[in-house]
């Protein structure tokens, strides 16, 4: 394993960065303020950390040009260090080596279409009519179902899941043990039998170009038409997004988030964690939801919108919550009150 | 791929409705009111969208007697259209073909007992004891863990794993990434060393027929006795049925729902997305519990309850949340205030 | 299969417990009080169930001194029964058979290290630089991607993935569909281009001996240091763990709960189902949060913490639910009526 590294002054070059300091040094990795050592770049994006700046034995820190005053070491002058942080951190991540070519241990079916420069690994199945194209990397168990496109240069981790008609753009990075194009849940009640039918789900899904899915999420494919995300959707693990749902491109997700049937969420939405969206509903573009909260009603206007309630010692919130069960009963209490006091 | 056609006066014979109209139109599809072409037949279930039954390019669509004075193309009259819908939808679908036989690729334990009639898909793996009857699909991955029975055409779309001791009815339908039978959470805390105890879980899982289990939903063994779902249980994704739930017939749970040890679940309940059900409570017979609430007490009584709180612009939440913090010390203020008013 | 049998006096000097009545009885398998017949062990641990203890038919029954004279049959003395009736039921486990050696179908990687007591099970891909220790259990479809070790006497069920850089001390447990490992969800916003960037994960992730991961559940790599769990830490199924969070030794957390990045959990920490914990936030030692709860701010104090609202039929509810979003009016009308009050 050979070492990656780059200097100062090259790392300033390729990302459009001014330098201070020493421009020969040697970087070959990336750490915390806390934790990085003299060949190591950090960062300081928040405030909050000003102060692990002056100790820091980073080699080279990314920076607002306003706390080089408290740097002592070399500095990589950025409009926003985050940002310029990520893109340089990028070029030390070590990707599992993926060879172009289908493993013996792979079953792919003849009217699948695999192009030379893909890498589809150990027991992966391919099925009728999938398509893999340029560059594509299927790690280990991946499954491809009949009439699935994997775009470009899209990288499925290792045993994902792709069940029918399911298209995906390029650069899509979809993490171990997602599933993806599984059948809505839709159902009818016959109440003259007393059982349930169930609707077939007939339609796709389709996901935009670098969309990212995390581990063991689930997306189902819609009844009829597609369920769809836009480019650059941001799901985090463990989320669930119902048949038909339609995600605006830029949207990001937190863990255990969850869409249900039909709803339509706008772009650059921000989405916390476990919070839910009820079916059939629309949120605006730029809508932001705090985490465990659960939309009930469409949302017109950009903004941050919350519900729940506030964690307290259990003795305390038991009163509360009691309490709660009465609400309705005090307000009219309370009305009657500010009456009887206004008529004397 | 050869098409899939049935005439309008074939599906009205075959389901036992009416038609008005074109019976030699030839179906070859389903579709929306709104996108269906003039070889797709629709339906009209919810009045809501009456008024796109006189634009619809539909062939045919199905409704109820009361709507087809609004319906410009053919119909077929049903009492229940969105049932007779889903039953007619079925035909169209396109299920991937499941040839009989065991895939070479598959593993296969000596003493496991499969039907002729099954069809075993790429890596598989059934072990000891297993037994697959007949007309069963098992797509790609699934394993079959010892001494489980998957019933007579139940189908296991990919990737389904059932670990030990877990019997599937008939016409069971399984998704991607569910993990049936897997080790309840049992701990017992020993307070002589402080660590943790398991409790070996030593029961199966039981399933009845026609249940439908979602994408990546989990579903424990008992500790002792069984984990049941009686038949025709429909699960949504990403559920949690934790050890010695007992689930009744005909129940339908939403996507993220979970219940706790021991809990048991009456017949035709529904319960909302990621609702949950605390461990060893009861819940009656048509009990509704709607999404993202806690069930906290057994319910004895069929209805519809919840908990939570609205969503509201994060301000005003803030304000109205930090208040909840000392609703106790309210309704203590506002009985005293009552007190000096009747006082007065 | 043959029988597992030992007989009630060889038990209780096994486990140093004392028994009353027939030493010579042979038990061959355990049972709840009601269920257990005449050559099963039983157990009374929550007084709850003292009644079923005269009826039961079990041949032996582990409990306190203390309940001896409600015993009719032969009884094992323990002061905590519950962890001694654990002990116990573990004699009578079965585990399938995992003959050492790797699986024919499996696909190992030259540079992985497989300790030769280790049992590889069907289908197993382990990659470049991975340790397989001794007496390991892999079963059918586990992943070990590189770079990854798994601790001796570890067991992963099934379909377990290790994505990279993921460490498992001894004795660790892990179910069916878990995934760890995966990447972090880290993002910055390049709003010149209003586009997310994604952060590389380049940590991993630290599991402590005796650990045990549920079914479906994930934890990502940490994005500089390490996502850690110490030792002995118990997680149920579908629990999704953020990077770079750190859980301290016995904690246990039920189904669906949720820690997002970088929070710190102390130890003997009780975490109920679907409750969540924010990011960034630290939990001291013995903290106990009640299910669905969300943990907002961080917790100094040991103790019992909740939040959320309680259930109530849903028409009840709609009235109190409309009030909450008025409570901060309605507290301020209450101060106005006391002033008035006040100053009558």
């Amino acid at each position: 394993m050979s070492a990656i590294n780059h200097t100062v002054a090259a790392l300033a070059e390729r990302f459009e960065l001014t330098f201070k300091g020493d421009g020969a040094r040697v970087i070959d990795g990336v750490g915390t303020l806390a934790g990085a050592g003299p060949s190591q770049l950090s960062f300081l994006s928040n405030s909050k950390y000003t102060t692990q700046l002056a100790a820091t034995c980073a080699g080279v820190v990314v920076l607002r040009e306003e706390n080089l005053p408290d740097c002592q070491t070399s500095a990589l002058i950025a409009k926003d260090p985050y940002v310029a942080y990520a893109r340089i951190a990028a070029l030390f991540e070590r990707l599992p080596a993926a060879p172009p070519g289908v493993h013996p241990t792979a079953v792919v079916a003849a009217s699948a279409r695999i192009s030379g420069s893909a890498s589809i690994g150990p027991c992966c199945v391919i099925e009728d009519g999938a398509v893999i194209e340029d560059g594509v990397i299927l790690g280990p168990h991946c499954i491809i179902g009949e009439h699935c496109t994997v775009g470009a240069q899209s990288r499925l981790v290792a045993r994902v899941t792709l069940v029918t008609r399911v298209t995906l753009g390029r650069r899509v990075l979809v993490h171990p043990g997602a599933v993806i194009g599984s059948d809505g849940f839709g159902l009818a009640f016959d109440s003259d039998h007393g059982r349930w039918i169930k609707l077939p789900q007939l339609g796709g899904v389709r996901i935009g170009d670098d969309c990212e899915i995390g581990a063991n999420t689930t997306i189902d494919r819609g009844a009829l038409d597609d369920t769809v995300l836009e480019e650059d959707v941001r799901l985090d693990n463990q989320i669930q997004i119902a048949h038909n749902v339609y995600v605006g491109a830029h949207t990001a997700m937190a863990g255990c988030a969850a869409v249900a049937g039909s709803a339509k969420i706008g772009r650059y939405c921000m989405i916390g964690g476990n919070a839910g969206v009820l079916g059939h509903l629309e949120l605006a573009d730029r809508v932001t939801i705090t985490a465990k909260s659960l939309v009930t009603h469409s949302i017109r206007e950009p903004g941050e919108y919350s519900s729940g309630v506030p964690l307290q010692d259990n003795r305390q919130w038991r009163k509360n919550a009691a309490r709660f069960k009465h609400l309705d009963e005090y307000a009219r209490r309370l009305s009657a009150l500010e009456k009887d006091s206004n008529n004397e």
